[in-house]
């Protein structure tokens, strides 16, 4: 009732956004009220338009792209052999901006998750099992869904699946992080970092 | 470079607006990419042209508004007698939500800044002027500018602009914000609230 109609609006759009509650979604609808100019408005409006209509998944490793496969599917410098798995697409960006991995993914869109009736056959798995199936090359599988209950379930899932298979399947590593404090980290962690200790 | 251009786009989009950073406005343009559907998309975009297209200043007080008038100006249940004087929409909005003030306010969109540049002529006054000139039913007048530097400096303005008139002028209380602590305020606010302090 304070705010005109439009403001109202736009104050809605930004509450939706993950963390940005009421006061942030003012602060930020009369930042484009009263500070942003007439075109800039509209190039908000259009990238939001834009990500919605021009992208869609890779239909080789379902990492999201502009383009018919991704930079990473379509880059022949990448070694064919290393396959890491993913949940999503903003995981593949944490592995590339570490700059070390040259290897190709596989984003799931997700992980099992009995509870919420998320099974197999709601992750990107059939695209993977035609992968494996096609492209002979793939000789080691890591699994880097993320280290939670749903993250270990799907790893441990994909392991089962490829039982038998040739392919050495490895699992990132849980341990402490660096930077870390022993005395602040969870027990399960630090029950990973004895389990996964490495001699030196 | 990791990112296709069109999260790209959005990613700076985000970036430009006040208090968030690079790695937030990356969660938030993947959330528009992987969380919200396409008419959600629609709509945001629409608030965001909507805001600039049907926004404009009250003719009268320069609040923001989407009518004529404001809600403000066109409601006769208000108290003409009393102005309120504020910096930007925003005050006027939080003037609004303490559901206390019952008069009227004019908006001055700013404050007299002589080291940007910006003299009375760049602010709302004109508009003042004429509506203590036409409307001879104003008696009082808040000065309820920012308690600034120039917040200060403009009030003290305005306060010279009515010299002479029969009007009540009056400036809104500097002192210790309620559930504020004597230790930790500043020095300038506690004179302030020492020579502002009343009888009990």
């Amino acid at each position: 009732m304070f705010y005109p109609k439009p403001i109202t609006d736009l104050i809605e759009q930004f509450q939706k956004l993950p963390g940005i509650g009421n006061k942030s979604a003012e602060r930020l609808a009369f930042h484009v009220v009263t500070k942003m100019k007439s075109d800039q408005v509209q190039q908000f409006s259009e990238a939001l338009i834009n990500v919605q209509k021009n992208l869609h998944n890779c239909p080789i490793c379902g990492h999201i792209t502009d383009m018919q496969q991704c930079s990473i599917c379509s880059d022949l410098s990448r070694d064919e052999g290393v396959l890491c798995i993913v949940e999503d697409s903003k995981d593949v960006i944490a592995m590339e901006k570490m700059r070390e991995f040259r290897g190709r993914y596989h984003v799931l869109h997700g992980t099992l998750s009995p509870l919420d009736g998320i099974g197999p056959e709601d992750l990107n798995l059939k695209t993977l099992i035609t992968r494996l199936q096609v492209n002979e090359q793939i000789n080691e599988i890591i699994l880097a869904t993320n280290p939670t209950m749903e993250g270990e379930a799907t790893a441990q899932y994909i392991r089962r699946l490829l039982d038998g298979s040739s392919i050495v399947v490895s699992r990132i590593a849980h341990g402490l992080p660096v930077g870390g404090d022993l005395e602040y980290v969870d027990e399960v962690t630090l029950l990973k970092a004895l389990e996964g200790r490495r001699q030196m």
